[in-house]
Protein backbone atom coordinates (compact mmCIF):
# COMPACT_ATOMS: atom_id res chain seq x y z
CA UNK A 1 0.00 0.00 0.00
CA UNK A 2 0.93 3.68 -0.53
CA UNK A 3 0.53 6.22 1.91
CA UNK A 4 1.69 9.63 1.29
CA UNK A 5 3.16 11.57 4.77
CA UNK A 6 3.77 14.99 4.96
CA UNK A 7 3.57 17.34 7.87
CA UNK A 8 1.43 20.25 6.31
CA UNK A 9 0.51 23.90 7.53
CA UNK A 10 -3.20 24.87 7.69
CA UNK A 11 -2.90 26.65 4.74
CA UNK A 12 -1.09 23.90 3.11
CA UNK A 13 2.19 24.26 2.38
CA UNK A 14 4.76 21.67 3.34
CA UNK A 15 7.74 23.86 3.09
CA UNK A 16 8.28 27.62 3.32
CA UNK A 17 9.34 30.22 1.20
CA UNK A 18 12.51 30.29 -1.04
CA UNK A 19 14.08 26.33 -0.32
CA UNK A 20 16.87 25.31 -1.25
CA UNK A 21 19.58 22.99 -0.56
CA UNK A 22 20.90 25.09 2.03
CA UNK A 23 17.57 25.98 3.89
CA UNK A 24 15.89 22.77 2.50
CA UNK A 25 12.45 23.80 4.43
CA UNK A 26 12.52 27.17 3.00
CA UNK A 27 12.25 29.98 5.64
CA UNK A 28 10.77 29.08 8.69
CA UNK A 29 9.44 25.78 7.44
CA UNK A 30 11.19 23.69 9.98
CA UNK A 31 8.45 25.25 11.97
CA UNK A 32 6.60 21.76 10.50
CA UNK A 33 8.63 19.49 12.19
CA UNK A 34 8.08 20.87 16.01
CA UNK A 35 5.41 18.02 16.77
CA UNK A 36 8.31 15.37 16.08
CA UNK A 37 10.01 16.26 19.41
CA UNK A 38 7.43 14.19 20.79
CA UNK A 39 7.78 11.48 18.36
CA UNK A 40 9.18 9.40 20.70
CA UNK A 41 6.14 9.91 23.56
CA UNK A 42 3.65 7.90 23.96
CA UNK A 43 0.88 9.73 23.06
CA UNK A 44 -0.17 10.26 19.10
CA UNK A 45 2.58 11.67 17.82
CA UNK A 46 4.84 8.98 18.95
CA UNK A 47 2.21 6.27 17.26
CA UNK A 48 1.88 7.98 14.30
CA UNK A 49 5.49 8.16 13.93
CA UNK A 50 6.79 4.70 14.93
CA UNK A 51 3.82 3.64 12.03
CA UNK A 52 5.68 5.75 9.95
CA UNK A 53 8.94 4.08 10.43
CA UNK A 54 7.63 0.31 9.94
CA UNK A 55 7.18 1.11 6.43
CA UNK A 56 9.86 -1.14 4.08
CA UNK A 57 10.21 1.50 1.01
CA UNK A 58 10.17 4.67 0.35
CA UNK A 59 9.11 7.49 -3.02
CA UNK A 60 10.50 10.55 -2.88
CA UNK A 61 10.66 13.68 -5.59
CA UNK A 62 13.87 14.70 -6.80
CA UNK A 63 13.64 17.88 -5.42
CA UNK A 64 13.11 16.71 -1.44
CA UNK A 65 16.09 14.36 -2.05
CA UNK A 66 18.28 16.67 -3.46
CA UNK A 67 17.48 19.43 -0.64
CA UNK A 68 17.70 16.53 1.73
CA UNK A 69 21.48 16.51 1.10
CA UNK A 70 20.32 12.43 -0.25
CA UNK A 71 19.24 11.36 3.07
CA UNK A 72 23.13 10.16 2.88
CA UNK A 73 21.22 7.67 1.35
CA UNK A 74 19.72 6.24 4.14
CA UNK A 75 16.09 7.32 5.39
CA UNK A 76 15.49 4.62 8.21
CA UNK A 77 16.67 1.46 8.71
CA UNK A 78 18.20 1.22 5.11
CA UNK A 79 15.12 0.62 3.25
CA UNK A 80 15.19 1.21 -0.63
CA UNK A 81 14.51 4.56 -1.93
CA UNK A 82 12.65 5.12 -5.53
CA UNK A 83 13.50 8.70 -6.05
CA UNK A 84 11.55 10.27 -8.83
CA UNK A 85 13.23 12.41 -11.50
CA UNK A 86 12.93 13.93 -14.88
CA UNK A 87 16.50 13.19 -15.71
CA UNK A 88 19.63 11.47 -14.79
CA UNK A 89 23.03 12.87 -15.13
CA UNK A 90 25.90 10.13 -17.13
CA UNK A 91 27.62 8.31 -13.73
CA UNK A 92 25.62 10.17 -10.97
CA UNK A 93 24.62 7.06 -9.03
CA UNK A 94 22.91 8.19 -5.83
CA UNK A 95 23.89 6.83 -1.97
CA UNK A 96 23.37 4.29 -0.30
CA UNK A 97 19.63 2.58 -0.90
CA UNK A 98 18.72 5.00 -3.18
CA UNK A 99 17.85 4.33 -6.81
CA UNK A 100 16.55 7.04 -9.81
CA UNK A 101 13.51 6.33 -11.48
CA UNK A 102 11.79 8.36 -14.17
CA UNK A 103 8.29 6.72 -14.53
CA UNK A 104 5.80 7.30 -11.86
CA UNK A 105 4.32 3.96 -12.54
CA UNK A 106 7.51 1.80 -12.14
CA UNK A 107 8.32 3.85 -8.85
CA UNK A 108 5.58 2.66 -7.33
CA UNK A 109 5.64 -1.01 -8.73
CA UNK A 110 8.94 -1.48 -7.49
CA UNK A 111 8.46 0.29 -4.55
CA UNK A 112 5.50 -2.18 -3.67
CA UNK A 113 7.50 -5.11 -4.34
CA UNK A 114 10.51 -4.16 -2.49
CA UNK A 115 8.06 -3.20 0.52
CA UNK A 116 6.04 -6.79 0.28
CA UNK A 117 3.40 -6.71 2.87
CA UNK A 118 4.35 -3.85 4.61
CA UNK A 119 3.90 -0.14 2.99
CA UNK A 120 5.49 2.37 1.08
CA UNK A 121 5.71 5.49 2.43
CA UNK A 122 5.98 8.87 -0.02
CA UNK A 123 7.52 12.00 0.72
CA UNK A 124 7.61 15.16 -0.97
CA UNK A 125 4.97 17.72 -2.86
CA UNK A 126 6.39 16.31 -6.16
CA UNK A 127 6.20 13.04 -5.92
CA UNK A 128 3.01 12.92 -3.94
CA UNK A 129 1.11 14.70 -6.72
CA UNK A 130 2.88 12.63 -9.63
CA UNK A 131 1.29 9.36 -7.78
CA UNK A 132 -2.00 10.97 -7.15
CA UNK A 133 -2.58 12.08 -10.85
CA UNK A 134 -1.47 8.88 -11.34
CA UNK A 135 -4.16 7.02 -9.60
CA UNK A 136 -1.68 5.45 -7.34
CA UNK A 137 -1.72 6.35 -4.09
CA UNK A 138 -3.66 4.09 -1.73
CA UNK A 139 -4.07 6.37 1.65
CA UNK A 140 -2.72 9.80 2.75
CA UNK A 141 -1.37 10.79 6.38
CA UNK A 142 -1.30 14.45 6.45
CA UNK A 143 0.12 16.25 9.87
CA UNK A 144 -1.82 19.24 9.82
CA UNK A 145 0.39 21.63 11.95
CA UNK A 146 -0.94 24.40 14.18
CA UNK A 147 -0.13 27.15 11.97
CA UNK A 148 -0.24 29.44 8.44
CA UNK A 149 3.03 29.87 7.10
CA UNK A 150 1.58 32.30 4.37
CA UNK A 151 4.12 31.17 1.54
CA UNK A 152 5.88 28.21 0.36
CA UNK A 153 5.54 25.07 -1.73
CA UNK A 154 2.21 23.36 -1.33
CA UNK A 155 1.46 20.15 -0.89
CA UNK A 156 -1.86 19.64 -3.01
CA UNK A 157 -1.37 21.41 -6.02
CA UNK A 158 -1.38 21.23 -10.19
CA UNK A 159 -3.50 18.47 -9.66
CA UNK A 160 -6.38 18.27 -12.59
CA UNK A 161 -10.30 19.52 -11.54
CA UNK A 162 -11.45 15.75 -10.95
CA UNK A 163 -12.46 14.81 -7.54
CA UNK A 164 -10.38 12.15 -5.33
CA UNK A 165 -12.44 11.43 -2.69
CA UNK A 166 -11.42 10.58 0.44
CA UNK A 167 -12.59 8.32 3.74
CA UNK A 168 -11.60 9.18 6.36
CA UNK A 169 -9.43 6.45 8.76
CA UNK A 170 -8.64 8.05 11.76
CA UNK A 171 -8.05 11.36 13.53
CA UNK A 172 -5.59 11.78 16.17
CA UNK A 173 -4.65 15.39 18.38
CA UNK A 174 -1.76 15.88 19.70
CA UNK A 175 0.77 19.11 20.83
CA UNK A 176 0.77 21.53 18.24
CA UNK A 177 -0.82 19.08 15.16
CA UNK A 178 -3.89 16.30 14.17
CA UNK A 179 -2.56 13.85 12.68
CA UNK A 180 -5.44 12.85 10.09
CA UNK A 181 -5.43 9.98 7.89
CA UNK A 182 -7.28 9.25 4.56
CA UNK A 183 -8.18 6.22 2.29
CA UNK A 184 -8.29 7.10 -1.25
CA UNK A 185 -11.39 5.79 -2.60
CA UNK A 186 -11.12 4.55 -6.51
CA UNK B 1 -14.98 37.94 18.34
CA UNK B 2 -14.26 37.87 14.11
CA UNK B 3 -14.34 34.37 13.31
CA UNK B 4 -13.90 33.04 9.45
CA UNK B 5 -16.08 29.90 9.08
CA UNK B 6 -15.32 28.33 5.56
CA UNK B 7 -16.28 24.90 3.96
CA UNK B 8 -12.39 23.55 2.36
CA UNK B 9 -11.74 20.53 0.54
CA UNK B 10 -8.29 18.92 2.00
CA UNK B 11 -6.08 20.45 -0.69
CA UNK B 12 -7.72 24.03 0.50
CA UNK B 13 -10.47 24.71 -1.85
CA UNK B 14 -13.17 26.37 -0.80
CA UNK B 15 -14.61 27.17 -4.02
CA UNK B 16 -14.20 24.63 -7.45
CA UNK B 17 -12.48 26.25 -10.80
CA UNK B 18 -14.55 28.82 -12.90
CA UNK B 19 -17.15 30.33 -10.64
CA UNK B 20 -19.47 32.87 -11.49
CA UNK B 21 -22.47 34.46 -11.24
CA UNK B 22 -24.18 31.50 -13.02
CA UNK B 23 -22.28 28.89 -10.81
CA UNK B 24 -21.19 30.59 -7.70
CA UNK B 25 -19.14 27.32 -6.33
CA UNK B 26 -17.38 26.51 -9.38
CA UNK B 27 -17.78 23.17 -10.87
CA UNK B 28 -18.45 20.77 -8.48
CA UNK B 29 -18.04 23.03 -5.74
CA UNK B 30 -21.42 22.63 -3.60
CA UNK B 31 -19.35 18.54 -3.03
CA UNK B 32 -18.36 21.05 -0.27
CA UNK B 33 -21.68 21.77 1.00
CA UNK B 34 -22.41 17.69 1.77
CA UNK B 35 -22.05 17.79 4.46
CA UNK B 36 -24.49 20.71 5.48
CA UNK B 37 -27.48 17.67 4.89
CA UNK B 38 -26.74 16.91 8.63
CA UNK B 39 -26.91 20.60 10.20
CA UNK B 40 -30.67 19.99 11.68
CA UNK B 41 -28.74 16.37 13.20
CA UNK B 42 -27.96 16.37 16.77
CA UNK B 43 -24.48 15.26 15.57
CA UNK B 44 -21.10 17.52 15.48
CA UNK B 45 -22.26 19.29 11.84
CA UNK B 46 -25.72 19.94 13.34
CA UNK B 47 -23.88 21.70 16.33
CA UNK B 48 -21.98 23.45 14.48
CA UNK B 49 -24.41 24.70 11.93
CA UNK B 50 -26.42 26.00 15.31
CA UNK B 51 -23.13 27.41 16.54
CA UNK B 52 -22.71 29.43 13.11
CA UNK B 53 -26.04 30.88 13.24
CA UNK B 54 -26.06 32.32 16.54
CA UNK B 55 -23.52 34.68 15.05
CA UNK B 56 -25.11 38.09 14.36
CA UNK B 57 -22.88 40.30 11.72
CA UNK B 58 -21.96 38.54 8.76
CA UNK B 59 -18.39 40.00 6.79
CA UNK B 60 -17.66 38.70 3.15
CA UNK B 61 -16.23 39.62 0.24
CA UNK B 62 -17.53 41.76 -2.53
CA UNK B 63 -16.71 38.42 -5.12
CA UNK B 64 -18.89 35.75 -2.20
CA UNK B 65 -21.81 38.26 -2.19
CA UNK B 66 -22.37 38.82 -5.83
CA UNK B 67 -21.89 34.96 -6.87
CA UNK B 68 -24.55 34.48 -3.89
CA UNK B 69 -27.00 36.72 -5.42
CA UNK B 70 -26.90 38.96 -2.54
CA UNK B 71 -28.03 36.57 -0.22
CA UNK B 72 -31.44 38.31 -1.61
CA UNK B 73 -30.56 40.85 1.69
CA UNK B 74 -30.47 38.62 4.37
CA UNK B 75 -27.58 35.97 5.30
CA UNK B 76 -29.50 34.76 8.61
CA UNK B 77 -32.36 35.87 10.46
CA UNK B 78 -32.03 39.11 9.12
CA UNK B 79 -28.18 39.93 10.54
CA UNK B 80 -26.45 43.03 9.82
CA UNK B 81 -23.93 42.33 6.45
CA UNK B 82 -20.64 44.11 6.33
CA UNK B 83 -19.79 43.39 2.43
CA UNK B 84 -15.68 44.08 1.74
CA UNK B 85 -15.18 45.97 -1.61
CA UNK B 86 -12.96 48.64 -3.34
CA UNK B 87 -15.21 50.09 -5.33
CA UNK B 88 -19.15 51.08 -4.88
CA UNK B 89 -20.68 52.49 -8.08
CA UNK B 90 -23.02 55.23 -7.76
CA UNK B 91 -26.65 54.25 -6.17
CA UNK B 92 -25.99 50.70 -5.73
CA UNK B 93 -27.72 50.16 -2.42
CA UNK B 94 -27.59 46.27 -1.72
CA UNK B 95 -30.61 44.70 -0.83
CA UNK B 96 -31.77 44.26 3.09
CA UNK B 97 -29.15 44.37 5.69
CA UNK B 98 -25.92 44.50 3.44
CA UNK B 99 -23.58 47.52 3.37
CA UNK B 100 -20.83 48.03 1.10
CA UNK B 101 -17.76 48.66 3.29
CA UNK B 102 -14.42 49.36 1.46
CA UNK B 103 -11.82 49.40 4.94
CA UNK B 104 -11.49 46.20 6.47
CA UNK B 105 -10.84 47.52 10.13
CA UNK B 106 -13.80 50.08 9.61
CA UNK B 107 -15.56 46.77 8.45
CA UNK B 108 -14.71 44.51 11.43
CA UNK B 109 -15.17 47.84 13.87
CA UNK B 110 -18.97 48.23 13.03
CA UNK B 111 -19.57 43.93 12.37
CA UNK B 112 -17.86 44.02 16.43
CA UNK B 113 -20.67 47.02 17.36
CA UNK B 114 -23.46 45.64 15.38
CA UNK B 115 -22.75 41.54 17.16
CA UNK B 116 -22.82 43.03 20.74
CA UNK B 117 -22.19 40.26 22.91
CA UNK B 118 -22.26 37.69 19.99
CA UNK B 119 -19.93 36.79 17.26
CA UNK B 120 -19.28 37.96 13.66
CA UNK B 121 -19.13 35.48 11.08
CA UNK B 122 -17.05 35.75 8.00
CA UNK B 123 -17.47 34.70 4.64
CA UNK B 124 -15.42 33.82 1.66
CA UNK B 125 -11.40 33.64 0.63
CA UNK B 126 -11.01 37.46 0.21
CA UNK B 127 -12.42 38.58 3.03
CA UNK B 128 -11.23 36.12 5.68
CA UNK B 129 -7.61 37.17 3.82
CA UNK B 130 -7.92 40.77 4.24
CA UNK B 131 -8.80 39.99 7.80
CA UNK B 132 -6.16 37.64 8.41
CA UNK B 133 -3.23 40.31 6.52
CA UNK B 134 -4.91 42.86 9.01
CA UNK B 135 -4.82 40.63 12.16
CA UNK B 136 -8.61 41.27 12.64
CA UNK B 137 -9.17 37.74 12.93
CA UNK B 138 -9.98 35.80 16.59
CA UNK B 139 -10.68 32.31 15.32
CA UNK B 140 -11.12 29.83 12.22
CA UNK B 141 -13.67 27.36 11.62
CA UNK B 142 -12.61 24.96 8.89
CA UNK B 143 -15.26 22.25 7.62
CA UNK B 144 -12.71 19.80 6.26
CA UNK B 145 -14.18 18.36 3.49
CA UNK B 146 -13.05 14.86 2.65
CA UNK B 147 -12.46 15.58 -0.51
CA UNK B 148 -9.45 16.69 -3.15
CA UNK B 149 -11.17 19.15 -5.72
CA UNK B 150 -7.96 19.51 -7.75
CA UNK B 151 -8.75 23.06 -9.05
CA UNK B 152 -10.48 26.55 -7.72
CA UNK B 153 -10.21 28.95 -5.45
CA UNK B 154 -7.77 28.66 -2.47
CA UNK B 155 -9.18 30.09 1.26
CA UNK B 156 -5.37 30.42 2.56
CA UNK B 157 -3.77 32.51 -0.54
CA UNK B 158 -2.36 35.75 -1.13
CA UNK B 159 -0.53 36.04 2.32
CA UNK B 160 2.96 37.27 3.39
CA UNK B 161 4.96 35.14 4.50
CA UNK B 162 4.63 35.27 8.19
CA UNK B 163 3.93 32.70 10.68
CA UNK B 164 0.28 32.79 12.14
CA UNK B 165 0.07 30.40 15.48
CA UNK B 166 -3.00 28.40 15.91
CA UNK B 167 -4.44 27.24 18.97
CA UNK B 168 -6.79 24.26 19.05
CA UNK B 169 -9.50 24.50 20.25
CA UNK B 170 -11.75 21.54 18.75
CA UNK B 171 -11.87 18.69 16.23
CA UNK B 172 -15.14 17.49 15.64
CA UNK B 173 -15.51 14.08 12.89
CA UNK B 174 -18.93 13.82 11.17
CA UNK B 175 -19.91 11.96 7.58
CA UNK B 176 -18.03 13.42 5.37
CA UNK B 177 -16.00 16.31 7.41
CA UNK B 178 -14.07 17.65 10.00
CA UNK B 179 -14.85 20.26 11.87
CA UNK B 180 -11.70 21.87 12.93
CA UNK B 181 -11.37 25.19 15.30
CA UNK B 182 -8.65 27.10 15.68
CA UNK B 183 -7.68 30.63 18.24
CA UNK B 184 -5.47 32.85 16.49
CA UNK B 185 -2.75 33.67 18.71
CA UNK B 186 -1.14 37.15 18.88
Amino acid sequence: MIVLDMSMSLDGFVVGPDDSVEEPMGRGGFRLFNWLDDRDSDGPSGQVYREAMTTRALIAGRRTFEHAGRWNGDHHDGVPMFILTHHVDEGDVPPGTAVFVTDVAEAAARAKEAAGDRNVLVHGAGAGQALLKAGLVDEIEVHLVNVLLGQGRRFFDNLPAEYIELEPIRQLVDRDVTHLRYRVVR
